[in-house]
C-alpha cells in the first residue's frame, strides 16, 4: 500500500464528512460559524480522524457510519490549535501558512470559535444515530474517553503545564508529561475511539492504546525537531520559535541527533504493539512511519 | 415553603457534591486545577443546578443519584463566566465581589481554566453510573441537549452576538436572540435535564421547557435591570458597565419601568407553564419569583 495515496483518499473522506456535518454560515450567527469553519478548513492533515478511521479498518469494520465521530475529533483538535495560538498563549500569527484565527476574527472571536468547536464536538458525538451502527453504551464510553483525554488531566492540563514551563528549565519528567497530555492524549483517544467503534476486544483495545501512546509521543518529538530543523515556509508556522522562547523540548534536552533516534525507537514500539494484527493494520503501521518522516 | 431556606439547603447540597466530584489540586497540575476550583468556589448562587434539582423534585423523583449531572451544569456555567470576563471579552475585574479568574491566574490560565471546566463537564456527564439510576439513552439525550444549548447556536453563539453588538445599536430582535442564546439556552437545558432525569412524559417535558424558556428570559431581563439599578457593592461586579459600553439592553430599549413590567409578565408565563403540576412544583414557582426579585 502507498501511504501517500491512502492519506489523500482518507483526507478527502474526512473533509467531505466535515462539510456535511458542520454548520452553514447563515443568519445572525454567520460570522461566528464562519470563524469556526475558517480554522477547520485551513488545510489540516486530519491526522486524528484518519487514525480513527485506520483503526476501524484495521479491525475489519466499515467506516461509513462513524464519520461524524471522526469529525468531532477534528473539531476538538482545531479548537485546541485556535486557543494555543492566542496572544495570551503562544501568540502565533501563522498556522498552516494562513493567518491564525485571532488575526482574522480578533481575540474574542477566536476564543469563541474554539469554545464553539469544542461544544459542537460533543453535539456531534451525542447526535442520535441508527442504533444498529453504534450502541448507546459504546457511545457514552467514547464520550468519556475523549472528554477525559482533552480535559484538565489531559490536553488542557498539558497546555497549562506547557505555558508554565515557558521561560524556565523544567525537568525531563515534566516535559514527558506535557507531551503525553498535550498531544498524546487526544491521539491515543482517537485510536481508542476507532477501537470501540469497531468493537475491539479487550486485548486489541490495549494493543491499540499502546500503539496510540507511542504514535502520540513520536508526533510531539518530531514536532519539536521540526521546530528546530524546519523553515517557516515549509512548516506554515514560525520556525525556531521554541528556541526563541527558551522552551523545554526534546532537542533542547538531548540534541537533534539523539532526539531523532528516540523518535525512531518510539515508532518501532508503536508498530510492535500491532504485532498480532494482520495486514488490515498496514495503514496504521505506515501512518507511524509517516509521522516519523513528515516534514511539516 | 420558604424559598430562601430552600435555596440555602439546595446550595449546600450542590456545593457538597461539587467538592466531592471536582479534582483536588495536587501534583504537577495543581495550579491548573486550582484555577478551575477558584471560580467554581467563588460563591455562585448555583441557579442552574438548583433549577435541575427542583425540576427532578417537581416530578417526584429522588435527587441523590443525579448530583454529578448538576455539578456538570455548574462547571459549564462557571466556564462561561470565566471566558466572558476575559480582557478580550467584557474585561471585568470583579465577579461576585472577587477578582476575576484572569486577574488571579493570568489570561492564559483563565482561558485554560474555562476550557478545563467545559471538558470536565462532559467527563462528569459521561461518567459510568449504576444503570438503575439512569439509562444510557437518557444520558446521551442529556449530553446532546446540553451541548446544543451551549454551542454555536446557543450560549457561545449568544456571546459572539453580544460582543458584536457592543458599541452599536442592534434591533430588538437581535437583543432577544442574544438573551435567548447567551443565558436562556443553558437555563432551559438545566430544566430539561432535570425533566429527563426524572423521566418526564412528553407533555411534562414541553411544559417544563416553556417554564425554562421564560425563566431564562426573565433572568437576563432582570440582569439588565440590575446593571442599571444596582450598586457595584451589591452586585459584586461593576454596576452601570452596560451603559458605559453603550450596550443594547432591555432598559436601553424600553426604559426601566416598562422593562420591570416585561420581566413580571415573563415570570407569570413561566408559572403558567406549570399549571398542571402539583405542589411538588412549588419550588420551581418560587424560584421564578426569586429570579424576578433578586438584587444581585
Amino acid at each position: 500500500m502507498n501511504i501517500k495515496s491512502y492519506l489523500a483518499e482518507k483526507r478527502g473522506v474526512v473533509e467531505k464528512a466535515l462539510s456535511s456535518c458542520m454548520l452553514k454560515p447563515e443568519g445572525e450567527l454567520a460570522r461566528h460559524i464562519e470563524s469556526m469553519n475558517y480554522s477547520l478548513d485551513a488545510g489540516g492533515k486530519r491526522v486524528r480522524p484518519i487514525l480513527c478511521l485506520a483503526t476501524i479498518e484495521a479491525l475489519g469494520a466499515d467506516i461509513e457510519p462513524y464519520l461524524t465521530v471522526c469529525c468531532a475529533l477534528e473539531c476538538i483538535h482545531t479548537y485546541s490549535l485556535i486557543h494555543d495560538d492566542l496572544p495570551a498563549m503562544d501568540d502565533d500569527e501563522l498556522r498552516r501558512g494562513k493567518p491564525t484565527n485571532h488575526m482574522v476574527y480578533g481575540e474574542a472571536g477566536a476564543i469563541l470559535a474554539g469554545d464553539g468547536l469544542l461544544s459542537y464536538a460533543f453535539e456531534l458525538l451525542s447526535k442520535p444515530v441508527p442504533s444498529s451502527a453504534l450502541d448507546d453504551t459504546s457511545r457514552l464510553r467514547i464520550i468519556h474517553i475523549i472528554s477525559r483525554a482533552i480535559g484538565p488531566l489531559g490536553m488542557v492540563g498539558g497546555q497549562a503545564l506547557d505555558i508554565d514551563a515557558e521561560q524556565r528549565k523544567v525537568p525531563f519528567e515534566s516535559l514527558q508529561m506535557i507531551h503525553r497530555c498535550k498531544t498524546g492524549a487526544l491521539i491515543t483517544a482517537s485510536v481508542q475511539t476507532g477501537a470501540i467503534l469497531a468493537r475491539a476486544d479487550n486485548e486489541q483495545f490495549l494493543s491499540l492504546t499502546e500503539y496510540g501512546n507511542n504514535v502520540g509521543l513520536a508526533f510531539q518529538i518530531v514536532d519539536d525537531l521540526l521546530n528546530v530543523e524546519g523553515t517557516t515556509e515549509r512548516l506554515g508556522k514560525t520556525a525556531g520559535s521554541d528556541a526563541t522562547r527558551n522552551k523545554s523540548t526534546y532537542p533542547a534536552f538531548f540534541g537533534v541527533e539523539k532526539t531523532r533516534h528516540m523518535a525512531e525507537e518510539t515508532i518501532k514500539a508503536a508498530k510492535h504493539a500491532l504485532k498480532d494484527f494482520d495486514d488490515k493494520a498496514d495503514p496504521l503501521r505506515k501512518l507511524a512511519d509517516y509521522i516519523y518522516n513528515r516534514t511539516h
